[in-house]
């Protein structure tokens, strides 16, 4: 099975994070490889960065579909253009958001999200709304680090812990989720420091293409997601124009 | 005060419909104009042209400011890019399927929409989700007529109006909403034919645009609609770039 | 068109701030008359004084039949009554309340209620669920300054806008509602100094009648709000007989 | 314990059959009484008669708090009134849709209401949503027979027995709930002939309130329910002005 | 009448408490027993101790079926084996917490749970979401004094009454439900010392099957809870085999 | 990683069709094995059922415990015991229900539920509330097949199909949930006739767990779900007393 995992930014050393993130839960027999967006945005903290990030997503799905791949991951927390991306192929596409809020709701009761700007909770709501039954997201916490800064940032991992700690006990929550693909790194340290499940959307998003690649179930074509009428395209967005 | 409504297809005549219908409730003093995006697809049929609708739309928001626009209407029922657009701007900014929306629900207890593919019902289910309490939409009906197959196809109204009255007695609905720009011509044929309330979105949003700023209330800047944080963007869509 | 604007309790200096509010947002070939109900409560703090409130609205509402009225505002931020008002007209009948919370969703991601007595929350709550989404009303927060004081107290305007200040923080909320039609005459003043959407009910729902009336939009007749079938009344309320 | 039932009516006729089915599940010790409203409409069968029953309600039980009633039913399905009627007393005041309800989600998995008027169930689904947590009540049917009809009406018990068989197929629901106080006497003779709970809310909210007073638990006057403000009425409504 | 209460725990001077609180508001003609669980834990504090608390309640009601008993009280906050039980009997079969819930939402806007451990928080909220709307319970609150410790530690009733005067301004909530069996003694003192009604569940629960009971409305065996399909049973649990 | 499956029903046979299904998604690395409750109903198919499958089931985990499992199945779509079994380890546990209907939820837009018995369909809603937002499960259907007759009967599959072929057209739904353990075998057959993701729970739970354990994720022992405390059991359940 071969997964590809798209960074619908354009920041190349984010992709290297998130591949190596996806890479170590990656079983044998997988082959996986992470692609950064050719257009947009150098990192998603914006309805704007997000809507602009949707069109090198949907390119990078459509090379995915010519170079045969057989599951997506989208790699930002905002999950940009799961809707539209899940036309172009029959296969699972599935968001860092949307795998990491799964799988806490499989092994808690509630949890918290910890994203970084905090102009972003809004939208991780509108998320947790999509994706899970009302109670299931306790709370949402920015730490105001903005999402290319998570990298360089030394005090990053006390900072993301230390505001973890306190929306377990805020929200009384008993699993977090990390708000950004950036902070795929802290998992393990975060993980041990707070004594709790703590849930990388990146790893969580790449094990659960797995699964559903093993169940050999896809993305449904009946109905909504049924591939797009073909129409004409122009101006600078003519390249998506599609024939079938 | 001057408006600027925006399509987000890049279909000429349709712009020129809207814009008659945006005209016919345009108040004294007031400037309108409509503008066509001048990226994207003929018509928005799919989560796909509407991602891919987003862009031009933008564009057009960050002409519009430069212009001098004091408000915005966005005419495509999808409502695509609402959050965004609303960043780029203090201007108020309508999505014709919100207006529609509102209105129906401050002049009766319960509406159907009447739209155009099956395809696009989830995308009409999700936006009654955002903008109305639940039980507010009783039922989406699709008349299966592509959205530029509207202008010339002489059986539309007869089929919309038919579709409309089974949907207020499936239902149990009070008022219709029209769910696409491209119905704005039916809406005084179908309420005197129906004897019931019907929306069209595209004059519910400019009149709401006009009450806004007469208002003198444009969207808040504060927290998730602050501009967004500049940044590089690369690639096709290099032209995004904001400075400020 | 003429729009009269209802203030359902009796105190005459209170339509008069009313009126002014209601004016300063009337446009060009607007008529608009103000008038106070002649029965019931001096203002509406209690559930006992909204509901002895209704009797005079409605009356109201039927002489504005007969007096040929377009439109009618019913000031009073608990909206009394709206759905009886709705059943005596084809005219649309908007509620202060009703008026401002559909406003503030325009322009925001979720608002924040400020109103006189802590004992009117509830009611606040409760047409907060009636008129829009989960999670769009963030709070409600109390000055607990009686109606009747509003006009005459000096330290209003400072308290009402640090209740504002304290709620845009807790509640992570964008816009404001000025929770009584006593407040009207705060509106840009808080507006100015909390730099968010301050909006006040009397104004929103003057301009959302002339946005329907522009639309030929009113209350639908079809089903719940048809005329209330005839019948005789007795005693104290004999004068609210229907023949019709 | 003495128990006022108030139907907020003013049909003599039907405060007989209410109290007879009142009576009729009055525990050893209690004394009750009926009374008909002095003021307002023949019957209630729009949201217009509803406003204007609440006088008389509230009328009726000012007179019971002077006559020292220690419990209220106020025996119409549209639950006229409640919020203010619990300002004026620290006893316990049931609605009849209440105990209905609350009765119908302690014996079944969900109800279905059986109603007289198309019109009026648009309040039953309002009053199910402020009673029962959502799914409970999975319909509400109208036999579209007026209240005053059902006393004399020979066709009546066949005609709601049947909608209520329908109902309980069409719904999947195991329970019916009479929609009206004029249909309590149909109470024994559709349970025996469906096999299922039929609820009468002016029994079950007989039996209710004889619950809560041998709980010695009233309405709460903390908070929203305490004493409403004393103020000047004027007008037609003078005599509800109250000096404490 | 007959009315059974069971503990389903197997702790003897609990059932005696609850027993006593029962009986005293149990009307004339009323025969009530209680009967304490044969099998399974001590007290109930865990999802596991409630799990395995239910073959010992579902053995008591079929113990109760043989005795001809004509309603059932489950006298555990958690409500064990509420669904299975009713699947035993058309009698009316009342858990503590629906009880407390119910009666709760009857004289108040909005009720604050004050239970035992912190970890049995959940299970109350889910209990108040399938048996109360949205926003009737406004909190759970835990004294954190294990269930058999209520009985011995003379500091209870201060923490107890404290707990819940900081949940009423907390919440802003009118009433106060016990949300343990064994703190049904401290109802009476609560009440006056906190001037709001008080819930306590036993005694809730007896008036509500009495209620039911007079209203000759038992638990509906059409669909859901229709007896259950005989089939073998085995090991440890083969006497659970039914016949019938 | 060894998973082990808990058949919670006590019917061998239906064990070894269970792990077939588990066993062709298992990856290599992985130890499984299916385990038959040892006490019990010989199927599941009410409430009295599945709460008397619950020991079983907990006897099990705690089996399973000893043993060194690292992860669990519950292979009943009732989804019995979950929050017990959950305290008992800080393995994941997940149910077929919950598994199948987070797949669901991945891959397409709203499912229906093809289940056995019309009576098991409440419990499937009350799942669906319990695991996904309102509005992913559109209906749940029932064949009225025993479960034990599943094995055995040559027509099930074209009923099952047939049924599910109707609840897409009818729900408007993409994906197919099938509602029972005893369903597994048909799911390739079901898929290649329907041309929609068809879900098998088993398979489902089964690669979820070790989509969970490639994460070194497990449940949560932080509050709700940390060990239950010790205390004494007696009866026919003083074996799942607890020490520790």
């Amino acid at each position: 099975m071969r997964i590809r995992v798209v960074n619908p930014n354009t920041t190349e050393s984010m992709t290297a994070l998130i591949e190596a993130n996806a890479r170590a839960v990656t079983g044998p027999g997988v082959t996986l490889d992470a692609v950064t967006s050719t257009m947009g945005p150098a990192s998603i903290e914006s309805h704007y960065d997000e809507a602009l990030a949707v069109p090198g997503l949907l390119a990078a799905i459509t090379a995915g579909e010519r170079d045969g791949a057989d599951g997506y991951v989208v790699a930002c927390f905002g999950d940009p253009g799961l809707d539209a991306a899940r036309e172009l192929t029959d296969a699972p596409v599935i968001g860092i958001a949307e795998a990491a809020m799964h799988a806490a709701t499989l092994v808690g009761r509630g949890f918290s999200v910890v994203t970084t700007l905090a102009r972003t909770r809004g939208r991780a709501w509108d998320l947790a709304a999509r994706y899970t039954p009302a109670g299931a997201c306790r709370g949402v916490h920015a730490c105001d680090i903005p999402v290319l800064a998570l990298e360089n940032d030394p005090t990053v991992r006390r900072r993301v812990v230390d505001l973890a700690r306190r929306a377990l006990a805020t929200d009384g929550s008993d699993v977090i989720v990390l708000g950004c693909a950036g902070m795929a790194g802290l998992c393990a340290a975060a993980t041990a420091e707070l004594g709790v499940p703590v849930i990388d959307g990146v790893a969580a998003a790449t094990v659960l293409v797995q699964a559903l690649l093993t169940l050999k179930v896809g993305t449904s074509g009946h109905g909504e997601y049924a591939p797009p009428p073909p129409k004409p395209y122009i101006g600078l967005l003519e390249v998506f124009n599609r024939t079938k």
